[in-house]
């Protein structure tokens, strides 16, 4: 009996249709068996969220060039779940988002379904990564993206990664391959004037979101912002336990039992 | 002139209906002015989600006992950013979401729409902490949550929050208030058989979330389901960045640049 080849579980927050799917996919191919399983319609910005009460349809698909597919009416989370429990026939050896139409570096990461399904994979015990390229658009060029797929999918397949601990890659869209990839730290950042205001033929408000990225440490070279700005491909650590040590700065809490005892 | 008393922005993810949102109200108030904004309907289960490609009506309520009540077509997080941004006058002293009906704690914080809005509060440097009762039941007897809040409240107004940092409380369904509060970790667990197989009337399968919680370390006196089981409420430190220190059990990782360039 020869051994199975390796099972790679894809998916992604820009749905079944999405072209980085299938570069993704393609590229995946020679590493192992591929079965995707993403939303029927774009999810972007849905991060961890799970549908809890509504049914979810899953319905498979004409098979892509050998890797099974299959759309869910659900979150990137959902079809990460419904994978493990109902379509795959055993775990899972790796788990692989994307390739995701825009950047997930710095805060987007906590918005992103696409690192969502990634952090959800890393929640079951499954090496887990996901790529992104720093376009939006339908048709980007994820040329940019091969290089990264072909060094860090076997290297992930053999050592796998500590458990509770995902990958978020992030690589600039400069058109070619980047000539180097970086292990580095989110940039600190965020989003500012978020919505525009508009008034509706009822004279009632409403907002559509929009606003632009500001970067808090633009000259940190140990950034993932940094990294893309310079073409560089970003690599960053990223764990699913968000606990933190208590430290001389929370010393406080540490009362807190006595507090609350004697309020 | 007088000092303005702190502002204080409720949000949750059950709706601005639900009867965890107006204890929580009414017993913020002694602390400060509270703006309220809501999801229109529940929201469970959206983690950091955000609507980015459609409409959010914002409509005020009738003040609800004093306080200014809003309600969002949007999701948890969608309602603190358009907060920050078009609704409050200034920005908030604390963000608190809750009272949310059922546990948050453990592996849960991941997917809560309520925590979403605590994260999302803590994103823009704003204290922010998020208090849940495990008791599902839309009425719900919230009493045993109260102290909780009186302890809390007046020392995070008072002391902040480190940056990046929020609280994650739960506060279990004792029926009455629960005679300890303590600092604990989150509970390693994960949920099981979560999906139930259904046949539509044209032969299609759908699934719905359903399952049930496995401690994996229940007699682990430091975490919060620990803490849950007996009687005593948990308050957990959760950070916003998730990036992780590279340690030896990642050490390969640092290696990329090289392996990268060498492919």
């Amino acid at each position: 009996m020869t051994e199975p080849r390796p099972l790679i579980l894809v998916s992604n927050d820009d749905s079944y249709q999405a072209s980085g799917l299938h570069v993704l996919i393609d590229r995946l191919l020679p590493y192992g068996d591929v079965v995707a399983v993403c939303p029927d319609a774009p999810r972007s910005g849905q991060s961890m969220a799970i549908t809890v009460n509504g049914p979810i349809h899953v319905t498979r698909l004409d098979d892509y060039h050998g890797a099974k597919l299959y759309k869910a009416g659900g979150t990137p989370v959902d079809c990460v779940k419904l994978s493990m429990h109902h379509i795959l026939d055993r775990m899972p050896d790796m788990v692989v988002a994307g390739i995701n139409h825009g950047s997930n570096a710095s805060i987007n990461v906590l918005y992103s379904g696409t690192m969502g399904a990634v952090m959800e994979g890393c929640a079951f015990g499954i090496p887990a990564v996901g790529f992104s390229l720093t376009d939006h658009a339908p048709d980007a060029d994820f040329t940019p993206c091969l290089r990264a797929i072909d060094t860090l999918v076997p290297m992930i397949l053999e050592r796998g990664l500590p458990r509770g601990i995902c990958l978020n890659v992030n690589v600039p869209d400069i058109g070619s391959v980047p000539a180097d990839m970086r292990l580095a730290v989110p940039c600190r950042g965020h989003w500012n004037d978020e919505y525009k205001e508009y008034t509706d033929p009822h004279g009632n408000k409403f907002y559509w979101l929009t606003g632009k990225f500001e970067n808090e440490e633009p000259e940190n070279e140990l950034t993932d912002e940094w990294c893309l700005s310079h073409g560089i491909i970003s690599v960053v650590p990223v764990a699913i336990d968000r606990s933190v040590p208590v430290g001389n700065d929370l010393e406080w809490l540490k009362e807190i039992s006595a507090r609350y005892t004697s309020f």
